[in-house]
């Protein structure tokens, strides 16, 4: 059992921190891997018989889910029956024992299995008591379902994203749901610091639209000051030019010279000293007032070699610049390599899936290896070692920092939980 | 003084800590505004002259940066001069009594300047200092500049996000900066957290490049199941359908349907429960296979009737769903206002702007007043206030709690440091 564990927790700066995870699909999920990513041991409860909605999406490896796999890694699995007594008495123990719940339902499904924040803030008050869901739960539509596509189109952001006078766009990532990870992982994290000064849980209250609005940068303070809305860009930068793609002789790549000592530094890498010189250029205000003259003179030189030799002059020159990747060539990045940001994840199968690492790179903790894949557990995989470790009595998970190998002291919560 | 700073710090699970901040532009004022907004203290360090870059970034109110006013409420600002033997000590005595420092320079200017992470490390070893650059403090490209469209560009999201065929959009938003403000304010804090076990600081080393990868979500690991290059998806989920928008007889809008119990509920909704036996239509692999004429046969159906007509019947059979709303629209926006995330910013003049709130809502803590605008300091305004403290010697700001309400034991490392 104990080495079964040691297969699954890490260290970090979370080290001894053990989450409860109710969560599922994508948003609760990802606020957990990154909270396991730095150390906290999680628990992942699943449903009976399905378990977590996204052990059905593709793509698949044999019968297991990519999917999961990617966001579910080094976490353990336990089915709870929340309608059987002896599943709700061990989930009584597992509540005296956790640092955090983190839960993704719609406001009220908690409460209705009897588990809602009002009730463990009476019986668990050292608990961190994390909600994500669409809306928050408050307000008039704190009922309503909340999906990425929901809060991207409501929030803002497809109003924002894709070609002026064209439809609007959907990020192409899951920015609504990996939005409200972050600032939910944020919220927890905070609590625990907090709680080691006045020994209380507290309550996080995540809503997905909200975080929304939170990423939407100056948006809001551009139209209230302006009055105009703001509207798709395409591939520039609302208030910064030159800062946008450009046509090289094969692709398209991107220059993003954000200030007027980086213009200059471009003007001279692209052998075109008069750019800087050119009133209509002179202040980064002016070029994006004559964006399209600006564009149309610096392609009349990039168009001239293809993309290797503009990265190579721009890079020299400290000018900002890149070549827009596709996914396949990530995995062949020198700097991702290096920074062992694409890792592998690994179900019950033989084959093992890359995907992106922990970019929270924190001293005296080791990157994951990249040699050595995570493991996403198989469906209530680690029922009997849970139900040995209560069994054992001391609350063993909760009190020893996992691994054993933490140093330090424990916080007093920690302490007064193991009393409990 | 003291009022001074009590109209500038806030209570939340950061009170106490003092955040030394010599970021500017985005992804670290976003950082440290996360950590203000949590109740940290937070005195960013300018540069002689002109400060923040943003402060010459429109909008402008007056003479003033709405852009800058948005990232830096309720910090406090000082400007520095690191040549001048003076303000060396000055800072000599921040850093004492500083828990966090954070910077974005690039790599290496930090040291340049005598105030690099191995000499703090050496010198004030309770502090965490957090760097945010493009690439990371290691690795081939470390030296490299890098901005939000260089990070979009080379980490994925542009090549995911546009139309299929059509150009490498931006996302409408600095994803680049936000997402890796988010994942350093989850490492700082995770190091305050471990802080209050090891009485260490520590190291957070964030890469803006690293993050990128980390929020391409499956696109890494659909590419290594499936061979197949991830491509932009318009307005579409890749792996969900029905998951993208829809025209009705006015404006498009977004149906999410993510899962077979919802599409039935919104076969019902559209009152075309046909759609929920159509043997092409049953499983949501089947539905992303066969998009285009599931496309059609809803559309068939919304072409008929208004968006909001729509929205109420799908809202009422608990289907997810949403009007595009453009920016101009949250400001309206019921539920928005109802959990205070519409706030307002305020430079020196008369004139607030409004801008989004905290969306981290956490029990005990009362949310940001939105009638009550919150201040964005002039350069250098507090140096006044905190050479005050200073002087009185016993370094207040960072032993008392600010404001001085805060309850609970102070964490043994603060301790440390007031002693020191």
């Amino acid at each position: 059992m104990g080495d079964e564990r040691k297969s699954v927790a890490r260290q970090g700066p979370l080290s001894g921190i053990t989450v409860l995870d109710f969560s599922r699909v994508l948003a609760g999920p990802y606020c957990t891997m990154v909270l396991a990513d730095l150390g906290a041991r999680v628990i992942k409860v699943e449903k009976f018989g399905t378990g977590d909605d996204t052990r059905a999406f593709g793509p698949f490896v044999g019968s297991e889910s990519a999917y999961f796999m990617c966001f579910n890694r080094h976490k353990e699995s336990i089915v709870l029956d929340v309608k059987s007594p002896r599943d709700r008495e061990l989930l009584e123990c597992l509540l005296d024992t956790c640092d955090v719940v983190v839960e993704n339902f719609r406001p009220g499904v908690m409460d209705r299995l009897g588990y809602g924040p009002e009730r463990l803030a009476k019986t668990h008050p050292h608990i961190i008591y994390a909600s994500i869901s669409g809306f928050g739960h408050s307000g008039p539509m704190t009922d309503l379902p909340g999906y990425d596509m929901v809060v991207q189109a409501m929030g803002g952001v497809m109003s924002l994203t894709g070609w002026p006078g064209g439809p609007p766009a959907r990020v192409g990532t899951s920015f609504g749901d990996l939005g409200a990870a972050l600032f939910a992982a944020v919220g927890i994290v905070s609590a625990l610091f907090s709680r080691t000064r006045d020994a209380q849980g507290t309550r996080v209250d995540i809503g997905m639209l909200d975080c929304q609005a939170a990423l939407m940068e100056t948006a809001l303070a551009r139209y209230d000051v302006e009055g105009r809305i703001p509207t798709r860009t395409g591939d520039s930068h609302p208030s910064l030019a030159p800062f946008e793609t450009f046509a090289a002789s094969d692709e398209r790549f991107v220059i993003a010279a954000g200030n007027d000592t980086l213009f200059m530094l471009m003007a001279d890498a692209l052998d075109s000293p008069r750019l800087a010189l050119d009133p209509r250029f002179v202040t980064n205000d002016l070029r994006v007032h004559n964006r399209a003259a600006l564009v149309e003179a610096i392609e009349a030189v990039t168009r001239t070699m293809p993309v290797t030799h503009w990265i190579d002059r721009l890079n020299e020159a400290g000018v900002p610049c890149a070549p827009i990747n596709t996914i396949d060539r990530l995995f062949s990045h020198p700097q991702l390599l290096s920074r062992n940001m694409v890792i592998q994840v690994q179900g019950q199968g033989d084959r093992a899936v890359r995907t992106a690492g922990n970019p929270i790179k924190m001293g005296g903790y080791a990157d994951f290896d990249p040699a050595v894949p995570l493991r996403a557990p198989a469906l209530n995989q680690h029922r009997e070692a849970i139900l040995h470790e209560l069994m054992a009595g001391v609350g063993a998970y909760a009190v020893a920092p996992v691994g054993g190998e933490q140093a330090g002291p424990k916080s007093p919560v920690s302490v007064d939980t193991q009393a409990a």
